[in-house]
This record gives structure tokens, sequence and C-alpha cells, in this order.
């Protein structure tokens, strides 16, 4: 039984709110339960010193959690004076993650950043990150379009959308929410497209090493869920912009 | 003539969301028209190294713009590296502002700090901070009441609130946005109490030197609008906590 | 009774001296009593990078204390690896309280830094500073005019100085030390020209709040202590370099 | 064709020497074809805060490579001031694989630190990092074993070792040299202990998504290249220590 | 010829004036010819961590140069975020020359750190530093015997100076200015004792090597000119401490 | 009595191993004894900014230890965020020796950077570092050569090897190993010439002030051990590249 309650194929709550910021030119307020976390995708007309004269754009992204988004609070990164491990790690993959569904020289040569801050944390933050990052991108490249900038599907190729899944008291699960994750024997996050190609795939045994048969457990239960999610980006950017 | 049309006295839309966290002990989003604040108070059970055994307790406050809280994208300070001077400016006006209203010692040996992030700026972000600031510390201070920690009143002795005023195109006008900021000739911050007591000043000539005259009309505006500001904040907090 | 036995509008002896560098282009050992802060400008051929190509110039001051300026040896700053919140604060005041009286355009496009170092601290280190570096700003300005480079009255608008007032046992004093500092009820620091226009004014209560009429109060002592200031620098100008 | 005229199921020449410190209380330089690293393990009688008096130990591994181990000479990480965000996340993942396989209560209150520097880079660094940091992390167990502070069997419950498998040229291949990691369509570290459990899997897609059935042939790859490198450490350990 | 017109072997005026610092426990301005070097010596009664308990004490300093004590104004250190690889280097050597007169045990469990602070440069900041450093340690040492916390006699061993010669234009000199530091083929710092011992020696070729003859004449140089200035000390401390 | 058992004027074993990386345009691995020192040169296209279009290149060096090449396991630099003080100030010095020996006009407007990493410490890294340099730089121009970008033997101007002596249990010894430095009561490392002049040369007082005399003894077993030292170069350089 898992803490929620839910049934161990159900994904928490899911809704993307477009358009909550008022400067950015895409932008998404990304919940997965209580997993909140917004998102905005920033354009500018320089690319990283390693691509000028190229042609070819570039899509990065940066991550971070307010202090008290969690249970307690942590201290702020700004003031500490660096971004730890984790951070570093988690807005490599979202990076990534985008990239991989983006044609950068249809871009030209131009970078987008999209911010993934969390404003409340409840497992997941890298995950519901993900998901709602390719909204704000998607904002961005029709704001670009709607310029004349670019063409929105030559640009971006797929949607790209993630979940977690895990091993929780036994039993493969997704969506793992805080109260799962800290006590999960394996967790693994797994990134796909729309077309069902897997872009990345994290697994880490927390506990006693898992087997192949429960990797490709939790890789269906992903695959169900992140076409879940596919869906529910389709429906909305289908939708008006609010 | 204001470029957003309002009157020489007339302040933006003020609004107060309590409880918006699920984590903090107290929360507020706080809206002054576009600037939008999200002030979260964390109670912990330790003060600052050099308060330790002496029976008082500590008020702090950090402050954070999300990188795309503005028109451009500023750079992430975590990523930076350093919190600017800007920042560290506005964080300290924070605190003492909170801490003038506070009994420390009523307080007993903790800390609350109140962390204050912009997720989107159009002017008066630190005024906007400090009132919103005020509501999470209620709401934290009522918590611990409810726990029979403390009693509310005699740890919070008034209402605090900020506003800012300035000559813009000649006129004294209240509550700056960002397009009247950028061009006021001069710009003032108040910080006051409920029983209408300054707390803070801070005057700033952007152009020519201002006069003693002018300073007292800017007052003449605050003075108002903050007593118009901590009748909202009893309002809030007279009602439910949502 | 002030604990220096000083009446209540008694500045203490100030005094400039000029031309105490080698090698700067304007310098300044300002003394306000005991505080004892070493100014000098530089004058460097460029421009910070959001100025470039402009034709305007800049002018901006940094300060620092020296370890033992103070009664127990602080750490020092670059051993700390940052420069810490009231330094910023102070250096951008500084900068502010100097811009207001030079005609960036007419400097051309060059930057003066002031620096401004604590030799030895007593109260006031940052209305000392500003008024100092008035003075080390005007010895590099004709230094300047002396090459031909520019014309010094068009560039320098008018004499900038600064003083703090505050609350102490309950009366209204002017040019508070260190012991009056540390126990004052309010503190305000104001910064005005030698036509006697306000340039910045910083109050803070640091106990209970203050009135409008303290404020009055203060102001009027700040007017005549800025006015002495002011003649004091016309003074030391007039006279010989040393 | 692979660059190196490997066949898809072939590793590089791998080695490991073992007591290549005169200091550490183990040591290992393991090679993977021209990828060459150095793995000491250090045992400290303390462990970090969070875990004191708990009775429990802690592994940690730190990762860093010499300016010159790559083809361009890369900045010195301790002059740049911080290590980077790949830095952060390989030691990371060192560090996890270690404590998958050890019972940490077992361990007693007492640090290990496995620091693995990279000497000579060709791809695989991270994955050469883990397996030579077991010989390492043996060898200390194997010291503390003599001195009889623990039983090593108790603390070290199985092997760990890690490769590299991708998808080079359209074919599945392992233990990727940097010629071909820098053109891999896909690129996956699996680690795996000696029972054939998985501890870790991080497959990503450089170029176009991977299906479900790449990864199972990548993991296939993967299982039989850890099975050598564990028959490897197995027959090392066997040995004298020289 | 000199470009000062100097002897070879003709030291720059040198002047001590004591008690510079209203704070300090001992203070001194120490003038070799231009270069000025204010040396203030803190007592604290706590010892680095690595020293607690063991009931001996330590004397340690710091050095920095202001931001405009020389011809181009040099980025100050506390805004870059970190000392440089040459204040590093010359506040070790000031430290080591100091404890090398220095009974730690007599001096009990307590720090004396010396702060070398450069007003202003003309070449020779370090050796003005260590001779003027004595004089601020000599003075804090009475400070504590006059209140009988050590006797000064156990604990200051002897007397601790330094000068810099070196090859200039083909001729040994002694107590080299900047115009000549900059154009000197060898440059050498001697730290030696009042008894005449050595403490320190540095020698460096700035251009071609130089020879065992050379290295001696320059020290034959150094004695002369290091007795001279621990006449000037002894001198200095049975006067007045004005 | 040495505790090694050796000689007052006998040196550890010395050995270079050339070649030793696979990318750098020329490495060394030195051990003098149980110290050994990676040296690798690496040629980079372009010069400090300082240099620029000036026509001379530049010869630089960056020092580092691992953490675990001495007795106890020392914080990594990259990880405490900042080289300490006795790393920069050995890196100045090897960069200055090797400066000693090489037109930098010849060079032409290129940059050496000559990286000297520490694998495992015990006594001696500093002159070990700066013997085994000069062959990796040997070993670069040599290959600047074959390809014809410079004539070897205009930029290298002679040999350049590094030795320290002291005075141990009253004897005057050549080349410490980490038993003898830690007691040493004078510890002096010299820096020489294949032609004999004298590059550098620093002596410390670790205990009692040392005399002229001591002086010359330890600068007589120098020139013998660094003769030995260029002649062991000489013969490595004229053998093959292994």
């Amino acid at each position: 039984m898992r803490p929620s309650g839910r049934k161990t194929d159900m994904m928490r709550a899911v809704s993307f709110e477009r358009n909550v910021s008022k400067h950015a030119e895409g932008s998404c307020l990304v919940k997965f339960g209580d997993t909140h976390v917004l998102c905005t995708a920033s354009l500018e007309e320089r690319v990283p010193p390693w691509l000028r004269n190229g042609g070819k754009g570039w899509v990065t992204a940066e991550y971070g959690m307010l202090p008290r988004s969690t249970g307690d609070r942590m201290r702020r990164e700004a003031s500490a004076g660096k971004q730890g491990g984790r951070t570093l790690e988690i807005q490599r993959l979202i990076g990534r993650s985008l990239r991989a569904v983006v044609d950068l020289e249809a871009l030209g040569e131009r970078q987008i950043t999209v911010d993934c801050d969390v404003i409340q944390a409840d497992g997941g933050t890298r995950t519901a990150s993900i998901t709602g990052a390719w909204i704000a991108l998607y904002d961005c490249l029709k704001w670009m379009e709607q310029r004349s900038m670019i063409k929105l599907d030559r640009v971006l190729k797929d949607h790209v959308a993630a979940i977690s899944c895990g091993v929780f008291a036994g039993q493969a699960v997704i969506d793992l929410d805080y109260l799962e994750d800290s006590a999960a024997e394996t967790d693994a996050n797994f990134v796909m497209t729309g077309s069902g190609g897997i872009v990345e795939i994290q697994g880490t045994a927390e506990g006693a090493p898992f087997s192949e048969a429960q990797l490709l457990e939790l890789m269906a239960l992903a695959k169900a869920g992140i076409a879940d999610l596919v869906a529910k980006q389709k429906e909305t950017v289908a939708g008006p912009q609010q």
C-alpha cells in the first residue's frame, strides 16, 4: 500500500499552467501533486563562446530550489556561494533532455535558457521540471514563430517528458512522492520522447542491487506514464495560452 | 500622467494569499500589481553564534529574484557564486524592518528566517517583500502560539509595512512601477509601523537633489499608503488561512 | 550629556589633509575626530562595459576597513573571500553621492575610482568617507584640468558632504561617535550638496520607531553641519595642495 | 569497424597495479587501455557530521583529472576555484557504487575516502575509477583486518565493477575509447555487483533516442564485460600485494 | 649611478612612528623612503585549532596593499575574492620572521596577529613590513607586560629586521626603490636578528643567474644595513611611545 | 646519522622517465627517492593578456598534490575552492626557475604550461618538480623543433635543476626526506643552472637563526648535487624518448 493510497501505476494529479510570467517568452507552472515547479524560457540573441559564428543555437537549463520548498529549510545556494552537486546534475539532465528534441541548426545562432525553480517539493522535482520545461520551450518557440524568426515544427522535433519509477515496499510503483522516495529500494528516472524513444535512463539501487527484470518492470510503468504526460502536453498546447 | 494611468496617490492592486506553502510555518504570496513575491517564514530551534545562551531569539530575512522575474534574464546568483550588493542591502533592510516590531526576548532562543523570493518583478520588490513578510511572520508566530510555544501578541508588537514614493515627471507619486522607477528623479522607500512610527526611510536623488519640502510631500503620500497596507494586513489575518 | 562632552549640535574636529599619496591623481586623509579615512582618486582611461562607446564617463567608489581600525580586530575581507553586505552598501552610497554632483558627459569616457580606506574607526566612517572623497575627486579633476583634459567647473557641479545625526539618550545630536552610535535609538545619515539639496537620506530606528518631528529635528542639525563641512571643503581647496 | 579494430564485445586491455602508494591504506593504478586512474583509499577515524555518534561509518569518493590528462589541457579545478558539474556527478556516482557493496555498520564509525585521479584519459574514466576503486577499498579493508579493526568479509559484501557500452556507427559496442565516445549515438554506463545485480545504470541518447531493444543489447554486453572485470578483480586480490 | 643619487650602501631615510592606532595593543607606521606601511599588533585570547590546549601561543601576520598604494591602481583583493600568490607569500614570510624571535611557550596560549598594510609603495614593502612589525609586536608585548600577563624579555628573544639588496646596473646596492627593483638583475631579501643570525634569505635572478661571490657581496651590504635598522629599533623603543 | 642511513652529501636515487603522457607535448615522471612528481608540458598558441601582440612567449607552471600523496590525506584544493599559499608559492618558484633559462622572444608568441603534480611526497617536492619540469620542457621544445616551430638551442639557454639542503641534527645534509625536513634546524632550496649560476636561493631558519658559514656549507653541498642532477638530465635527454 502506497502512503498516498495510489495504485502502483497511478501518477499524481498533473497540471500545466501556461503563461504565468509577464516577462518570459514562454513559461509554465507545472504540478505533479504537491511538487510545483515554475519553468520559464528566456530567449537571448547570443550563444556560448564555443558555438560562436557556427550558425547553431543552444538550449540550456538551470535548476534551483527555493530555500523553504522543502520540509526543512535548506541553505540558499546563492548565499552558500555555489551550486551543489545535485543541482548541477539535475540542470545538466534537463538541458540534455530538451536538446534531444530540438534541431539546433534550425534554431539559428540563439540561446534559450529554461529556468526550473522549485516552488514546493514533494519528490520528482527533476521529472516535473523536464515535463514542464517542454511546455515553456514550446511557448517560447511559438513566440518566435509569431515573429517569423523560426518555424516551430522544424525546430521542435518531438515531445519530451519524464517520470520516476521505483521499487517501494517490494513493488514497482510510478511517480514517487517524497515519502516513497525516501524509503524506495530502487529509484529510476526515465526521459522519453513523444514517439516512445528513450532519451535518458538513470536507475540507482538505494539498498540491494536490482535485476534486469525489475528494470523492465519499471520501464513498462514509465512508458505508460510518459505516454499520459505527452497526451497532457498535447492537450495543453492545443488549448489557449490563458 | 503616470504610464499606468493611476492618480498620484493611488497604489497598485495589493493582495495577500496566505498559506501558499505546504512546508513553511507561515507563508504569503504578496502582489503589488505585477510585482509578486513569495514570502515564507521558517522556524529553527537555534540562533546565530553571537546570541547563543542569551535567552533571546532572532528574526532575519533573505531575498532573491528568480532569473526571469525581470524583463531581461538576470544571472542566477547561485551560479555567479555570490549575492550582489543590491541583494544584500535589501535583505538587511527586510530583516531590520521585521525586528523593529518583534520582542526578541519574548520569542525565546529561536530563529525565524523569512525568505522573500521575487517570482515576478515590476518595481517595488523590497516594499512588497516587507509588507508580505509581516504576514508570513504573523502566521509563523500563530503556528507557534497554537503549539503553546509563545504568546503571539507578546512577541509581535505591531504591524510593519512599506511603500515606495518618488518624484516622477515633476510630481510626487506613490508605489512606483518599473517604468516610473527607471525614470524617477527621486526615489524613496518608507517603512512604518501600524501606529505610524517610522522604522526606516531611504531617499535617493536619482537626478537633481531634492528638497525638504519634496521629502515631506513624499512622506505624506507614504503615510496614507502604509495606513492602507496595514488595514489590508489586518483584514487578511482576521480572515481564514485559506 | 554626550560621552564626549560635546553639545548636541557640535561636530567633532574635522580636518582634511590633501595630497597624501605620491601616486594618486587626488588624495585626502579626512578626520572626523578619531575616525580617519584615507581617500584616493584614481583616473583610468576606460569605463565599465555597459558604458563603452557612449561618450560618458563613470565615477565609482570602493570602501574598506583595515582589520584593526576597530576596537576588536575584524577579519580581513580579502582573506574571507568576499566583501560583506555593509561594505557593499557603503561603497554604493559613496559612489551615488559623488555621481550626484558630477556631469558624466563632461568627464568624457573615463573612470575615476575613489577608494575610501578606514585607517581608524570611531563612528561615522561613511559620512567622513563621502566628505573626504569629494576633496580627492576635486584634486583628481584639477589634475586633469592642468593637463587640459577637462574643465573642472563643467564636470564638478557642486560640493557634496555628509553627516550622521541620531537620537541619543532622548536627544537629537550630530556626528555620533562609536559610543553614541552603539547606543542611539535612531540613526540617520544625510548627504547634501553645497547648495543645500538632499542627495541621500537614510534613517533607521534602532530601538523604537521615530516620528516625523524627530526626523525634521535631525535634518535641521544635519543641514547646519553639512553647511559647515562644505565651508571647510571650500577653505581646503582654496588653500595650497601642501 | 571500431577505430581500434576491436570486436564489438571486446574490452581494452585491463590491468590493476596494487600498492602503488607508500602512504595510502589501499591503492591501485587501474588501466583500461590508455585510460589510467590512480585510486587511493584513505582511512580516517571520523565521520561526516550527520553520522556522528550513530555507530555507522561512511565510504565516499573524490574524482579529479590532471590538467593534461586530456588531449587539450584543461583548466585546473583548484585554480578555477570550484569543481565542475561533471566532476561532482562522477564522484557522487563512484561513492554510491562503493557504498552499494559495503555494510556501513560493520565498518564502524570511520570514513574511507577513495580518491580517483585520472593520470591519462582516453574514455571510460568513470568506469575505470569504480572498478579500480574497489581494489583500493579492498586493500584498505584488508589493512584494517590485519590490525583487527574489522572483519573484511563482513564489511565488503560483494564486488562492484563498471563498464560503458554504446551505440557506435549503428552497432552496440563495449568499453568505448575517446574516439568512439565522441561519436557514439548512445552512451550508457553500467555498474554491477559480482553476483550480477545492477547498482546503477545511466543511459543517454547523444543523438537520436534509443529503444528498449537497444538498451537490452547494451546491457547484455555490459553483463559479460563486468563478469570479466570481476574475475580480474578476484585474480588480482588473490595474488600478492606486489 | 642610482636613480635616487644614493651611494650603493646607503639606505633610504627610515622612520618609525609608534602608537599610531587608538585601538591596537601595539602599532607602528614604518617608512623606508616613500614606502609607508602601517603595522598593528592585535592580541586575541585564542589560538588556531591545531594549537589548542597545548599551552603554546602563536604569532602570525597578514599583509595587504591599499588599491592605490601603487603607481597604477591595483584591484582590491577583497573585491577580487581572494588574496594573490604574492600576498600570501609575503604574509607567510613576515609571520615566520617574527616567530623566529618569539618564545611561543612563554607567550602562553594566545595569538598575536600583526597586520601590515601598505599605505604607499615604492619598493621594499616586505622588508619595511618585517622591520616595522617588530616594533608593533614589541609594543603589544609591553602592553601585556604592563598588565602582568607576560615578561617581555622572556617572550621576545631578539630583534628582527629585513632589507633588500640587489644588483642594479652591474653594482650591488642596498634598499632598492621601485625604479631600481623593476630593473635589477638580481634581487635578494635578507631577514636577520639583532645578534646577526640569518632568519631568512631569498635571492632571485631576475635576468642572468648570479654567482656566489655576488651573493656574498649582497649579504655584506645587508648585514651592515640590518645592523643600522636594529640600532634604530633600539633607539625607538627606548624612547617614549609618543 | 640520517634516518635513511645516507651520508651527509648523498642524494636519494634520482630517476627521470620521459614520455609518460600520451597527450602532452613533453612529459617526465621524476623520482627523488619516494618523492614522485608527474611533469607535463603543454603548448598553447596564446599568451597571457599582458603579453599579447608583443612577439614574446611565456613559460609558466602549476603545482598540485594528490590528496593522498602525503602521510595524512590532505583536503583536495579543488574542493576547498582555492589553492593554498604554499601551492601558489611553489608554482611561482617553478615558473621563475624555468623562465631563467628560456629566451622568451625566441619562443615566439606562445605559452608553455608545465604542470607538476605530486603523486607521492616524501620531502623535496619543489626541487624534484623543477628538475623534472626541465625535462618536460626540453621534450616539448624538441617536439616544436621537429615541427620547425623553433630552434631548440636558441630557446633553451641552459639546464636548470634544484636541490634542498639543510642542517639536520647539527650537520649540513643534502636532499632532505620528509623525516629530516620535519626536524631540520635550517632548510634551504637552491636552484642553479647547468653553468653553475644561481637562479634562486631560499633559506629559512626553522629553529635558531643560522650563520653565513652554515649557508656557505649548504651551498657547497647544493653545487655538487645540482651538478650531478644536471649530468643526469644530460644523460636522459641524450637517450631515446622510451
